[in-house]
């Protein structure tokens, strides 16, 4: 599990629980945007599976509401990697993943990805995606902020032992399945391919990349809440 | 099964299979876009569930390269429901589900959504809608368009008998389930809430509407794709 259901009022970043000061930007959030008032009620979590109720004071130290809960992270990560693709298909990938509660995001460099980026570029890339994901965690109440791996060689990643790749003709998605890579809109290399002997089917040939990472997504964290 | 895998070459859709006239902008699409040449292989349907291959022509004119086929319509159409939400939410919306495969897509006036649109903006948008949708269904090479219904009441549509309402402690979705309705962001009215006896979930409480809505998509078509 890496998210909160039933804990009332909104939910924040904290560095440490014991000591539960905002950050500026979640104090403005919170005290303008959402309207909170002394003693309203919220959650603290440091984003790596920890979390408290708390008091929300608009000096932006925190009150606590209730002692530290831990959240054990899943054995095998959940994983989603997709191919780097134009525009700001990406970013949406990554809201969506993370708000579905993906443990760990990977966005591939494939032989056929149509975009190439340089190290400062992909620094910068790297920073964008994991505030997008924080505001994601936030928005869904993670208590474990996603791990993003920016950006990974595709062939090398499909070598690992435990990623399928979505293929057509592959097998339907079972609960053994726990990472799976989306190929780019021009389809993995033959090398990339074979890379792989897992071979999963999302049930079309034919979705637009992000809609695949996004639908992979989807299926990964329904099987696992059925065990 | 709404759509084709496997048939070489981009899809467009045609008045008539018997006379395949390409409608202008997909002339250019074609042409320009997709730089294709006479004798160029592709797929032509009439949106209805009728296709056969085809031969590209600049003069717009395509040719037969095959009989007619039909595929039939499920017969319980697949149908997600959702909220009328702000901005361009409906849009990514109603382009994923048609990706999906969805076959029918409700937009509802729920008592909380934020939106209140006259006629004139229903109608309006209900033509970018399906301009969106059809434009998603040649993408993913569907021979069926999905069917838009838009805008309905929230609590109308809820009564009716085949529809699951996405709600917190509801039950997992199975195979008989087909037609799955999205709250808006500020969840049903108790009224609303109360009129589907049938309540799914989607294994979270605190997704996005337009995440939940598709992720309702992607868990429809996997079910009714298993059987």
């Amino acid at each position: 599990m890496t998210r909160l259901a039933g804990s009332p009022g909104p939910h924040v970043f904290v560095d440490s629980l014991e000591n539960m000061q905002l950050a500026d930007d979640d104090l403005q959030h919170l005290a303008k945007s959402l309207r909170m008032r002394d003693g309203d009620q919220l959650t603290a979590s440091d984003g790596n599976g920890s979390w408290r109720p708390a008091i929300f004071a608009s000096s932006g130290m925190l009150k606590s509401a209730g002692e530290i809960q831990v959240v054990a992270a899943r054995p095998d990560a959940l994983t989603v990697a997709f191919s780097l693709v134009k525009g700001s298909k990406p970013e949406l990938v990554i809201q969506k993943l993370t708000e579905l509660g993906i443990d760990r995001i990977v966005v591939l460099a494939a032989e056929r990805s149509i975009v190439k980026w340089d190290d400062a570029k992909t620094a910068k890339a790297l920073m964008r995606w994991e505030r997008i994901a924080r505001e994601a965690s936030l928005q869904s109440h993670r208590v474990r902020l996603p791990v993003i791996d920016a950006v990974v060689p595709a062939r090398e990643w499909l070598a690992r032992p435990e990623v399928s790749i979505a293929h057509f003709g592959g097998q339907p998605l079972t609960t053994r399945h726990t990472s799976i890579a989306i190929g780019p809109e021009g389809g993995w290399s033959d090398a990339e391919a074979e890379a792989s002997t897992s071979h999963i089917t999302l049930g079309s040939t034919v979705l637009r990349a992000e809609t695949a990472a996004i639908a992979a997504g989807t299926l990964l964290t329904a099987a696992a809440a059925k065990q």
